[in-house]
């Protein structure tokens, strides 16, 4: 048994990591209402002992320099040392690309004691780092700073609020340890705004042979369990690092912690989806298998028919039927059910919505997070996926980006 | 050698077919800009000999009853009749929906001489069909009238204009013959609004055992190849009658016609995008084999990053790269080459988009119409998929559909 307690602070709850962020001039105006030109462009994440590192990346082909340049040090290498930039991703700018990270990282202050730093970039594709204005940042930042806050603002790119979160874990015995993460994004949004980044530290003694298949196992509950607009981006990435600095490890306890912290993040994203207004989980029940529920949740959380019947606040149920038949697995409209929440919206025995039921969707509707239930009555296949609505918004800040 | 003549008046310019519309109050008020309260909503095509005929049908696993009512009839069969309504897709609707279609064609007046007559149906999906209204247009109709305008429009539903074509196909040795169309769509858009139906019909004699493979050769040349936002719906349907009292065939003839019918009316239905203010073909060339290409090139034109850029006039390439790289297939950014129409806007050796190209690329992006030509360079795989931007406009038509 484990209790997870929430605490505040972000990654400053953690003992033995340190975070800053400062504005390099990189990002010289409000980007949008989260964020005010004196919110920093450049972080860092510093242990004071070497850390044990695990990472997802993007399954996009073409990876960003920063993940070119991790993948380059040897499986299962330490760090101590994460510096992150807003503002360009550092993408599509090849060999050169990778260079410049490295001319950047080498200028890091003998002080810092920084061994294999890793960097990780968000931002536009395509242009060169501006090396020199980072750079500026290693004469600023504070490296004994437990600044969560200015770390997690200045990762921000459309994002109208920071992400950060912390819970210290309550072991049966009384021990404890912590864990922490940051992230931004506003959806699996835009390469040119470069999307996910996820940093998360913990002082649990976590064996690096845990670590890997733990976080690859709460990704995949979580951030990939989301959708904004489908896409998914050339720098998505999810770092942990653990310091081991109290000797406590539970793996059942730091696996349930893990996938809190990660699960609790991808609402935050998604409750921050461009232009989003409503935050809905598309629970497929009844498939033959779990990929098929997969394939059907996944094809209704990127449905843009589904998204703006839902923004519309339209209880308009052909939209999701026809959404799962189009996904092309096996479904029978005889054997079909749908549920917003607790509401029978669809059955072969009541397929037109009575004006009582429709009202009752309405207010379902209305709410800022609920359920859409679809039981396919095929077999035990079942999976969730996120989504939320989309807005006029959506289009304004993803047309007039660059503008 | 043959020469393709547009002529005007849709259906009426072939020989031997008849058709008309009528409201019945099904549509009881201008859906949209293009339809006004006097257009119809219930309309027929009739032919006075009996025709071959061919369809392709929606790959979506919820097939409307009007589809399985069609499949109820022995392959091969004739007909000389097609009904169709718009505002009610009969979808989802089991076997009562089946039995009012059969209840509404056992209406037809005896003098009509109906065999093996076909339904179509678009509009909402879940709702049964108002038999009585159907049915008293069969007493409204004029069952002589060559009115293509008025069944034209008789069929649209978020359509802003009607959709109609016709071509005489001049041979070498001065024979001809005549195909024209109908079609309504305003992309392959919702359930709801049960999407694409389009209407072919030609005095040609084509063999049975040709049509129906060039009607699906051509389907996959024209209404496969485009997406206003990558859904499918429960009613898409595609139906060529040819009628024979020419006697004219040729089979090269014949197939060109058919596929440059079935293009431009998919250029028609994607200028009608909802909200759409451009078209855009995405050509993919260099992808290891087609079928590659055709992920790439279809993954380009669904993605909401690449549209919003379009519909922004961003010339963010970014955005078309990460897209192909996110489809999952071969690529590489050094071999990678991205052109809009002739201009150069990403090779490795020119990653950044100068000021000059720059400019030259917004001058390309206003136009209505583009091509944007990735080149892989990893094999001879090519497709060119069709797409239209997303507006501020797709998100209020979609939102506010039935409110």
């Amino acid at each position: 048994m484990y209790k997870i307690i929430p605490l505040e602070g972000g990654l400053s709850a953690v003992p033995g990591f340190y975070c800053d962020g400062v504005n390099v001039g990189m990002r010289t105006s409000p980007a949008n209402s989260g964020i005010t030109d004196l919110d920093g462009d450049v972080a860092f994440i510093r242990s004071d002992v070497l850390c044990n590192v695990s990472a997802v990346f993007t399954s996009n082909r073409f990876q960003a320099a920063p993940i070119q340049h991790f993948k380059r040090y040897a499986h299962g290498f330490q760090t101590n040392f994460i510096l992150i930039n807003a503002k360009n991703a550092n993408a599509m700018t090849g060999e050169k690309g990778i260079e410049d990270i490295e001319t950047i990282l080498s200028a890091l202050p003998k002080k810092v004691g920084a061994v294999n730093p890793i960097m990780s970039s968000t931002g536009v594709i395509g242009n060169r780092l501006p090396v020199q204005k980072i750079t500026s940042a290693f004469d600023r930042f504070d490296y004994q700073a437990k600044n969560s806050d200015a770390a997690a603002r200045a990762i921000m790119t459309t994002d109208t609020f920071k992400k950060e979160l912390a819970y210290k874990i309550v072991l049966k015995d009384g021990e404890s340890f912590r864990i922490a993460g940051i992230c931004k994004g506003a959806g699996m949004i835009d390469p040119a705004m470069a999307t996910l980044l996820s940093f998360i530290v913990t002082d649990a003694a976590v064996p690096k042979a845990d670590m890997d298949a733990l976080l690859l196992e709460a990704t995949d509950d979580s951030f990939n369990r989301i959708s904004v607009d489908g896409d998914t981006s050339t720098n998505d990435t999810a770092l942990l690092l653990a310091n081991g600095t109290n000797n406590v490890y539970d793996k059942a306890a730091f696996n349930a912690a893990l996938k809190q912290l990660m699960f609790e993040m991808a609402m935050m994203v998604l409750r921050d989806g461009e232009g989003a207004t409503k935050v809905v989980a598309f629970e497929v029940t009844g498939a033959q298998d779990d990929k098929e529920a997969r394939t059907a949740a996944t094809a209704l959380s990127n449905s843009l028919l589904v998204k703006t019947a839902l923004f519309g606040e339209d209880p308009n149920w052909g939209r999701i039927a026809s959404t799962i038949g189009a996904a092309g697995i096996a479904c029978d409209d005889e054997r079909l059910t749908i549920h917003y929440d607790d509401l029978l919206i669809y059955s072969s025995q009541q397929r037109e919505l009575d004006a009582r039921r429709e009202k009752a969707a309405y207010g379902i509707m209305k709410q800022a997070r609920f359920t859409v239930t679809c039981d396919l009555g095929m077999g035990e296949g079942a999976y969730t996926a996120y989504g939320c609505d989309l807005s006029y918004d959506y289009v304004k800040i993803n047309a007039e980006y660059r503008t």
